[in-house]
């Protein structure tokens, strides 16, 4: 079996990895070099719309796939007419621009924040009069990581934003005041089975994932698998859907879909009987989708920018390391650990002082204190 | 880190994998060609006596091991005086020897079958009247596998054994009449923490390894820890032990140990926190063990001599394939599926069926049968 990757970061190394124990090969196309997936395959160092090496790929490949969605539409369909792809075109085209996807939510009957399509400076002055202060301004496309994007406090901040932003499409949504920040990982098989993780608890600072709980039994789950249900079955997705929410009140509201792996579900590689890569593997293979039963509890603590230098040390019984290989730059995310709860610690004590002792390690003092002061509370499924 | 491993076969390649999430780059030194392990590192393609490869190896490993046990221990001598080597040569050195071996398990307390040191021919017939009938006569290294020996019933039949394995040096050993075959692997670290993996059942065909089922809980685990228990502190050893064991009545007899990861220990990547390959590397390395906690039951199954055709379909949702993608061959271990018991079938009814059907698909029939009739019977950790 030949899988085709378009992209050759950590989520293609991830996917790779997963897949080299079966005997599946992988090349991956990607313009960028080096490229930390290049060692587990193939890598073909090309542009996304390199119309050759798109061809080479879906000759050499049974089936394509990708681990980003900033790919531009034409290759995905010119792809899709000389071999297998999954995620289709279509979920494609829908996550990588930021109006359509929030309208895919809207005739979904998925909530999201109040949202406008912004094609212009007056457009975005008129706009901002019915959604208010604060908002936020994001180019309709390729954004990532906090970058293509500008919070609105006040009208005197629009045209710069609207500048700084490069005069491009964009969306005004409302910043709603959200209790927590939700991802929902889910995978469906070609012939529609599906399984669904616990939904992770994320935190961001500067824009970057730095922390992601696991929350078994979470009173939100039931709520958060409808929704990314109703995805799933619109699209006839095939292969791995990450569903970005923010829980205010008991409501779930939609800030984003991503139709791939998530950085959010790393710990489903150690804290899941299958990981969120194998499943993605498998559905798009064609296979039987891998049980998804998880541990208590698990954390992903992302390293970004440097290694610490303790790093090694942090490989403690309950700590399980990924290093992508990526060389160090100020925000880029070079690896992450994987936390697994301890056995009978079912109050969680034990696991928040796990999980604080690597938040210090990478500088997160922040979330430290959050924790264990109790403003973010670990605990474990029964 | 660097980690040089002398061979390339798949237990390599299953360290390799388990290692390079973490960063870790891996050399294989091995003078077979194709290697499977080779795609996860740098295959340096020389004999094991080649002192200008081990030279190279030492130089840039920042530690070296290997995959199984017949190395020229000068070969790990000279690797020594030039690296840190785990296991340690002298681990090695007994395992490799089966008289040795034996005698090293006496000293500790470790009952085994009644055994002689065979030099001639002579020595052989003055042996088998203590011994009695049936013996096997097995070379003292090398063998593997069921290779290398002689089963002896009558005394017409022990010249031509003899000359058979070639006049060399040989151990005799009583037949014993077990209940089970057994096997517990362990690891120790460098500070002389240890964890213990539940004990594997073993079954046999053809000399070669088929079915192993995993024991949580099983009668016999409290021995069989305190019989490696005595290895790992006697060897003073750093790295993943394995000890094959026969159980006579509530008796446990030592057949041989291994000083590396082990083909019964498979289970362990999908069945285990942390397996017995990222625990041997965890283990050279200086760093704390992983957790060794276990799903409630596991099975590993061997694909031996070739794929079944419908092998992809056996990718059911509990069962995870690994195809080293070595070429087929008969008696040839060219891949393995772990099975995972599902969550709540605790009379094992359920699990009983998966183990069987895989058992089908591989011809493993007088597996399937015995199982189905209940004479190997499954059970779960409670």
């Amino acid at each position: 079996m030949n899988i085709g990757i378009l992209g050759g970061g950590q989520l293609a190394r991830m996917l790779a990895q997963a897949g080299r124990a079966q005997g599946v090969n992988f090349m991956f196309l990607s313009p960028e070099e080096p490229s930390c997936a290049a060692p587990f395959g193939e890598h073909l160092l090309a542009d996304y719309d390199d119309l050759t090496a798109l061809k080479k790929l879906a000759q050499w490949a049974d089936v394509v796939t990708y681990e980003f969605e900033n790919i531009p539409a034409q290759s995905i369909q010119f792809l899709e007419a000389h071999a297998q792809v999954h995620p289709s075109s279509n979920a494609l085209a829908i996550s990588r621009h930021r109006v359509t996807e929030k309208q895919q939510f809207a005739t979904l009957g998925i909530a999201t924040a109040k949202f406008a399509a912004i094609e212009s400076l007056a457009s975005l002055e008129v706009a901002v009069e019915d959604i208010g202060y604060p908002a936020i301004l994001k180019t309709c496309t390729e954004g990532y990581d906090g970058k293509g994007q500008r919070v609105l406090r006040a009208p005197q901040e629009l045209a710069s934003a609207w500048h700084d932003l490069g005069g491009v499409p964009c969306i005004l949504e409302a910043m709603v005041p959200f209790q927590r920040e939700l991802s929902i990982i889910a995978t469906r098989s070609k012939t529609g089975d599906k399984v669904f993780y616990p939904v992770s608890e994320n935190y961001h600072r500067e824009g970057i994932l730095r922390l992601s709980l696991s929350r078994p039994n979470d009173p939100m789950q039931p709520l958060a698998e409808a929704l990314i249900n109703r995805l799933l079955d619109a699209l006839s997705f095939v292969g791995t859907l990450t569903l970005e929410l923010f829980q205010v009140g008991d409501q779930l509201l939609a800030n984003e879909m991503a139709p791939r792996v998530h950085n959010s579900g790393h710990w489903t590689i150690e804290g899941a009987r299958t990981s969120q890569f194998e499943n993605h593997l498998r559905a798009i293979q064609g296979l039987a989708l891998g049980e998804p039963q998880v541990t208590k509890s698990a954390a992903m603590v992302n390293i970004v920018g440097e290694r610490p230098v303790t790093l090694v040390h942090s490989q403690a019984s309950f700590a399980y390391l990924h290093d992508y290989t990526k060389a160090e730059r100020p925000g880029r995310k070079i690896g992450h650990l994987t936390l697994l709860d301890e056995t009978g610690a079912a109050d969680g004590l034990g696991f928040t002082q796990r999980v604080a002792t690597v938040l210090a390690l990478m500088g997160e003092d922040t979330l430290e204190q959050a924790l264990l002061t109790g403003q973010i509370q670990i605990y474990s499924a029964s």
